[in-house]
């Protein structure tokens, strides 16, 4: 039922990677989209005007769960991995004291008006935040054959960047791989399985549908914005578990972690896996805490990445408002 | 019908304002939230559940109005006005052939893996984005009478920060102005009086309503991103017709400019009187053209800013989806 | 014999301290300056050019010692510290394949000329640098009694800042403390005493001059750039031994740690009375350890920091040569 | 007399320079150093301590020459070029105010210790800088035939930085060409011959030397700093006066510009000539109008770069100070 896309296993001929690996081996490649050579979006193709009616009339108590977490100096991020990334920071350009010292003439206002600015700089991949499709790929190429030697500038890529992702109004459902489990946070590096996902579809009573956007909660943001215990070795799905949710319908994959997949990664990533091979971006660093204690599974998910060009990556505050049961002229729920 | 905040004309007791101004001066001071001492909502405390199901009930199309520009170096920005902010700037963090230069180890996955990260730095009113009520006040205190002194540190404020708005999801209300002028775009330094909103709506048939998020057209945006022609003397509205607009329902002021109001501010600011003595945020470089071709003028509109801790502004990519006419049953409209 | 700023011990008024001390307390002030009410030099005014022309015409082997350490991503520093400093982070702005991707023109040159640029973020006290006499004061002045509410802008003080600190060309003393005490590395929060500096002069064979540069080794760069190992409760020198420094000649206190003085500070912070009741700058993070190896106690000390208009630090790259024996005719040493 | 490197002219096969020019095109080649194919510093290995003794002890006045600008929010800077780099930025991280309010705990002190800390964002060609030998190559390479693809990282190169250039104390030339000419600024795109130069040097009474830093004076630091007047179309020298300049002796070209050759680039391009083909760097935005006021031709110049690892450019605060005429049994000058 999936919308696949055309994914080959190839035998790559860099030299490089005769060096790395046995001659004879045969690695996972970047997928060519079923939406032509110049697609930049991938699965999102897929939504359809009508599924956002449909999900937003199903609206029921106009409650908004805010899936975002704050921004702050010292927040846990990329920062913590030790690679280099800038961390959060955020500074005042302008104060009224600062403004009168430096004779400096905004323009205009009453003489008594006083003026707050301020700037930040942060790695795109900070707080919640989609990962665009042309976060990772394999070797020089990304999604849809995209090759760095031509699309990659020093301000990002100019393919498949945060700016084409479109805006999602779309059919959410909350995991809560815990609950099931039994646990307040699966343990470090907890690979979440095909079976566990199985489970508590079915302990939720929840079956997916195609352009599901599907958030896989382990329990992390308990110990947010803890840095030491959010950050190494996060719990997360696997290349199986992953497969089988975007077979099953899911359009985009998010997690209350900084990576979604299991870390360390395992060789067949995760990431790797959906940008390049499915064309399905990731959501990051997502908060569930508040629909899981309400126990809210099913709900309208709406969300929009900012528009940084060429960004691999851009922060975002999603929405979710629960849903009143589908009626029976709903559609039909993907079979699983 | 509007909420109104307790906001006086006080005599300005400090030596500051005495040498600034003749001693039998006036001034406008900041309102006391009828929320609260402790309230950094403003009007927004005002949005209720109901109104968001019900504006939701009545989306239409399933058409999504992205009202978003894009982040790009080179963009129009405050940078442009010649006060020292900095300008959007990204970067690459990490490129394959930069990480293998430097012999990292991104945590796990195939050799062939290939990681782009990038990083930003903007100030907080780049591109799309809300303005806070702690971006503009009077003298040493913003709304609701917090004070600089007790609230504002070297990384934002403590109080009525971007972290604080929260999501909007409500009717939304397009004042084409320029279409009602017969022209492509408002002159510089055009003042959109309460007689232009007036005759705008109705040549529109719209009536403002409680809960409005009120997104004023100037036509600015069909010179974007030419900073030249963009940055210098806004149009846009006055006090009288922020005040007009608020007074009839508007919980938020949008506009196409960097700052809503005409420029140069006139002596009586609107950001000043919005946010200190009214608790209305701003939206501002609202992305209106696509809206405005089609003649959407009542939409759900649907917006979140990012949740920049302490921040006086922050950016958002807010939604629009085109409305069925209301029912019978629909909330009264305010008496224009 | 030293030159003396006109220091005062006066009664405070602010409410703020009367509450925090007994209302009997008398607290240190920030001084006058001798060099009159706007003197942004302190007692660099005393250098005289004489001095410079001795001290170079004294060098002997044209041997270069460079006293700065390496600016790289990951380096320890103040943000270390946890107070939310932005740790030193480069990137690159321009790379031939990026400037091709972009379609970028630079102005001119061959078809195959490849250009790379760079840009770098950091603290103004990153790496080796010096502090300016606008880093530190009491309540709201810094030295010579400049205001924050008068001088201090939002980017910057436009009162002694880095930019107001001359080039410095004097005589170099190297205080090589843990030779003196038998150990690799002082101990952490260890107090370099009077005692430990006239021991070490002693053991030296030096003796002080007015103009000197003083540079106090610790030993702590054995274990840089170990940040975990680096950072925390530093080994320096007291207000008691900074005194005698300068009362002896020091015009500039140096030492290869992040805070020249012991840390945690005293309550007698040797930052505030350097700068705010001596005008003396400090150099940190200093790289001694050529010196100390080849014993090299006595040289030309040449050092300039950046000039960043109104900063409270600079980076520099000072330079030792070491020195021939004065002749009789040399400045007589000062009385020890 | 020049320490010469080998430097080929090499039939290109890349595929791309066959597309770009006609097939039977020779173009200039990175040169091979003679210092081995290990060396990074180039012709500054050639510079003996024996000259930097010779040249201190000529220093007559002691007067100290500060050759470096100061560095600025609103400095012109590559910034103004339009490629996307970044202005130079300066913010507060710290003020005492803000402190307070963020409950922050800067170790230890006294109650009313005032700390102020700053931070700054700029590209490494901010200000008076060296340009390092990795600035600009040929292709894929750069100076010593080292590769992109083998040592460029997204923090910056592994060969060839800033980090890698010793600290110069030699003699230095300032080349006052406007006053040659009669005028107070070269016009714009004025190309400095070699006829200029040694028109000049002879109306100075100078003549160059192995280990000569020749400085060339513009006129252009007289519009400093409006960036219009400064920045586009800069006089400067050309590759044959580059040439020649290094041919006798030159182990450092400098001007108070910010690219030192003549702009927009000749085909060959200074630049590249300088650091590729002669392992030679340039010193760019130097201050020479105190120098040329008070006609000092001759002088010791004292200049390093901040160790930004890896950077293609760093920020230095140049010295120089007057000398008396040599003796006789100064070095011999360079055959003219």
């Amino acid at each position: 039922m999936s919308t696949h896309y055309v994914c080959t296993l190839v035998f790559r001929v860099s030299l490089l990677s005769c060096l790395l690996r046995p001659t004879t081996a045969l690695a996972a490649d970047v997928a060519k989209s079923p939406h032509g050579p110049d697609d930049e979006l991938g699965v999102l193709n897929t939504l359809t005007t009508a599924q956002s009616v449909a999900v937003l009339q199903r609206v029921s108590s106009g409650k908004v769960y805010d899936l975002s977490v704050e921004y702050f100096v010292g927040m846990p991020g990329l920062a913590d991995l030790g690679m280099g990334d800038p961390p959060y920071h955020i500074w005042m350009t302008h104060t009224p004291s600062g403004i009168k010292v430096e004779k400096l003439s905004p323009a205009g206002g009453p003489p008594d008006l006083a003026l707050y600015d301020d700037a930040v700089t942060m790695s795109t991949h900070s707080g919640t935040h989609f990962d665009s499709l042309n976060h990772i790929g394999y070797g020089d190429r990304i999604f849809n054959g995209f090759e760095a030697t031509r699309y990659l500038g020093n301000k990002g890529w100019t393919k498949a960047g945060a700016d084409k992702i479109p805006p999602l109004i779309t059919r959410g459902i909350l995991l809560d791989v815990p609950a099931t489990k039994g646990v307040t946070m699966l343990p470090d590096a907890y690979e979440v399985t095909t079976a566990d996902i199985q489970q508590t579809l079915s302990k939720q009573g929840v079956r997916l549908q195609p352009g599901d956007a599907v958030l896989i909660r382990t329990g992390r943001m308990t110990v947010w914005p803890d840095a030491k215990k959010f950050v190494p070795n996060e719990p997360g799905i696997t290349r199986d578990s992953a497969a089988w949710l975007i077979d099953h319908g899911a359009v985009l994959l998010g997690a209350d972690t900084m990576g979604v997949e299991k870390f360390p990664m395992a060789k067949e990533s995760v990431h790797a896996y959906a940008f390049a091979e499915r064309g399905v971006c990731l959501l990051e660093l997502a908060w569930l805490e508040d629909l899981a204690k309400d126990k809210v599974y099913e709900f309208a998910f709406i969300a929009a990445p900012l528009k940084l060009r060429g960004a691999t990556g851009a922060p975002t505050r999603p929405l979710a408002l629960p849903l009143r049961p589908a009626t029976p002229a709903a559609p039909k729920a993907a079979d699983q």
